[in-house]
C-alpha cells in the first residue's frame, strides 16, 4: 500500500493535491473489534473519490469473514458493477505457458449479481439430511448496464472484439437472459466483432489461445475463476490489478491487486508492490488522468523488463524505482 | 465410436462374449423425429453393462437441447454420481505448459448436484424488468457419497492426497456442507493428505503447479471447468476420457470423450479417436477388467510416444494401430 501511494503522488501533475485518508479495516481490526466495516466506515468512504485497498485476508480469520463482511461488502454497497481485470503479457516476465503467446485482454467481470449476492441457506444443517442451495440472481438491469461497458471498452480498442463466456447450454434461465443482452446490445455496436464461448471452453482457449480474447464480458462467478487464470498465465497473481467501478459516480470506485495479503511475508519487505501499482493507474485511469496512467504502466512495463538481471529487491526498493521512473 | 468398438474387442479375453446395441441418439435423430432421448431407448438402455456415448452436439441443434435432453437426461437418470476424468500428460504430446510438468491426476467431478439441476427460472422474461435464476442444490447425501469414492480412489493411489476444490468464502452454505463432510469422512482414511482450494486458486495451480495434485474432489459446475483445462494442460481434449459413474451398479454407467462431436470433420477421417478409445480403457476398469484396461492404456501411451516422427493417420488407422497394440 505505501508503495502504491507512493507512485501515485509522483505521477500526479504537480498542481493536482492528493489527500488521504487511511482506513484501518482486516485480520487486525477483527481480531481487536470484531468488526469488519462498521457503518461509520462505509459512510466516510462514500466522500472519497476513489478508494485503494490492500490485499485483504489472513488465515487466522475464519474464511468467508471478511471476505463477505469488507471486500465484497464494498462492493455492493458502492454498487461496483463492473469489475475491471485488465490481462497483460508483459515483456520479459515469467509465463507458464510455453512460446509466450501474444496476451493483452481485458476481462469485464459482472460484480453485484450471479452466485454471489448471498442467496442461499441450508435446513437440517450437520445432519445427514441437510440440504445446501446457492441461487444465482441475475436481473436484465444487472447484465445489461455491465455488457454495455463491455461494449463501450471494446468498441475503444484497436481490435474491437468483444467474447461473451457463460454456459448457457446448462445454465439456461441465466445463460439465456445474458445471451439475448448481449446479443441486443451488440446490435448498437456493429463494429464490435463478437463471440460466445462456454466458459470450459474459454479456460482451454486461455492457455491454448489467449492471444484471441480482446475483451471479455462474464458473470460474476466465472470471472472470478478466469481471472486467476488470467493472471497465473500473465505472470501470476503478484502483478494483477483490478478495479471495482461504479460507472455512474454515485459511490467512489475501488481498486486492488486480484492477490491476497500473503501474510508469510508480510513486513519482511518481500512483497511485490506491483499489482498494488498497476491497481493505482486503473484509479488513475479511471478519475480522468490517462496520461499519468500511461506513465505507471510503462514505468511497470521497463521495470519488469529489466529484471531478468538485476538481484532481487525489497518491497520498498521496487516502489522507489518504479516512483522514480514515474516522475523522471 | 468405431474405434472405440474396434479396441474394445481386441483387449477383451477371448472366452468374454461382447454383445452391443446401437442406439440413434443425438443430433441427426433430434432433425429427424424431434426426440432426444425417449423413454423406450431409456429403459432399454438399463439392461445394458455400460454404455459408451459417443461426442454429441452439432451447431444445427439450438444450445442446450441435446446438453440436457440426452446427455444430462442420462446423467441423472442413472444416478452417475462419480463424474470420473483423469488427467495424464503422456510422453511426447504437446502440452501448452513450458517445462512439460509431471501431471498425473484423476478429477472426481459429482455428477447429480448443484448448479446442474436444472432448478431455476425467469419472470418478466424478455422485459427490462427480466429476473432471472440458478439454483444450485446441495444435499450430504450427495455430496458424502462422492466425498467418500474420492477418499477411496485417493487411498488406493500411491500418493494418496485429495485436494477439496470449492469457493467456500463465497458460496457458503453449500461450501460448509462440503468441506464439514469432506473434514469428516477424512477422518477414516488417516492415511490420506487433504487440502483445500477455492476454485479460483485452483486453476491457477493447475498451470503452475499441475505436479502438486493427486485426486481432486469437486462440485459438478466447478469440475466441469477444472476438467476442461486439465484436458488443455494435458495434450488436449482429443485424448480426454471420463467415465460417469453409478458406482451401486443400480444403473449401468457410462463412459465418454470429453470433447464435443466437431461437426466441421465429421466423417473426413480426421478425426482423432484417442480419448474414446480411453474412455474403453475406463469402461473396462470399472467392469473389473483392470489388466485390460492398463494394456489399452500403454498402447495409447506408445502409439503417442511415436506420433511426433510419424505422418497424419486416420481415424481408422488410429484405431487399427491401437488394436494392432493391444490384442498383440
Ligand atoms: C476474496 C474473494 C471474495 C474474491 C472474489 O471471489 O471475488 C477474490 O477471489 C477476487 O477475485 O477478488
Ligand atoms: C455438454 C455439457 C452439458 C457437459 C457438461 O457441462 O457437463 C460437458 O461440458 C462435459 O463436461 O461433459
Amino acid at each position: 500500500m505505501a508503495q502504491g501511494l507512493k507512485v501515485l503522488s509522483a505521477a500526479l501533475p504537480q498542481d493536482v493535491k492528493l489527500e488521504t485518508r487511511s482506513y484501518d479495516l482486516g485480520a487486525q481490526r477483527w481480531h481487536a473489534t470484531g468488526d469488519t466495516l462498521p457503518d461509520a466506515d462505509l459512510e466516510s468512504l462514500k466522500d472519497h473519490d476513489a478508494i485503494l485497498l490492500g490485499a485483504i485476508g489472513d488465515p487466522s480469520v475464519p474464511s468467508g469473514v471478511l471476505e463477505r463482511g469488507l471486500l465484497l461488502k464494498l462492493r455492493f454497497a458502492f454498487d461496483h458493477y463492473v469489475n475491471l481485470r485488465p490481462s497483460k503479457l508483459f515483456p520479459n516476465t515469467p509465463t507458464p505457458l510455453a512460446g509466450r503467446p501474444d496476451i493483452d485482454f481485458v476481462v469485464v467481470r459482472e460484480g453485484t449479481e450471479g452466485p454471489y449476492v448471498g442467496n442461499g441457506g441450508s435446513m437440517r444443517t450437520g445432519t445427514p439430511d441437510e440440504v445446501a442451495t446457492e441461487v444465482s440472481l441475475n436481473t436484465a438491469h444487472g447484465v445489461e448496464r455491465v455488457v454495455r461497458d463491455a461494449y463501450e471498452r471494446a468498441n475503444a480498442r484497436p481490435r474491437k472484439k468483444l467474447t461473451l463466456v457463460h454456459k448457457n447450454n446448462v445454465l439456461v434461465h441465466a445463460g439465456h437472459l445474458w445471451k439475448n443482452i448481449f446479443d441486443r446490445v451488440g446490435q448498437e455496436y456493429p463494429e464490435v466483432t463478437t463471440d460466445y464461448l462456454h466458459v470450459d471452453a474459454a479456460t482451454i482457449f486461455f492457455v491454448t489461445q489467449p492471444e484471441r480474447f480482446d475483451v471479455i464480458v462474464t458473470d460474476n462467478l466465472f470471472g472470478d475463476i478466469l481471472t486467476d487464470l488470467a493472471a497465473a498465465v500473465t505472470g501470476g497473481i503478484g502483478l494483477a490489478a483490478s478495479g471495482n467501478i461504479n460507472p455512474s459516480g454515485a459511490f467512489p470506485s475501488m481498486f486492488e491487486p486480484v492477490h491476497g495479503s500473503a501474510p508469510d511475508i508480510a513486513g519482511t519487505g518481500k512483497a511485490d508492490p506491483t499489482a498494488t501499482v498497476l491497481s493505482v493507474a486503473l484509479l488513475l485511469s479511471h478519475l480522468g488522468y490517462g496520461d499519468e496512467a500511461a506513465r505507471i504502466e510503462t514505468a511497470v512495463a521497463s521495470d519488469l523488463a529489466e529484471r531478468g538481471t538485476a538481484a532481487p529487491r525489497t518491497t520498498d526498493e521496487i516502489g522507489d524505482a518504479l516512483a522514480a521512473r514515474v516522475s523522471g
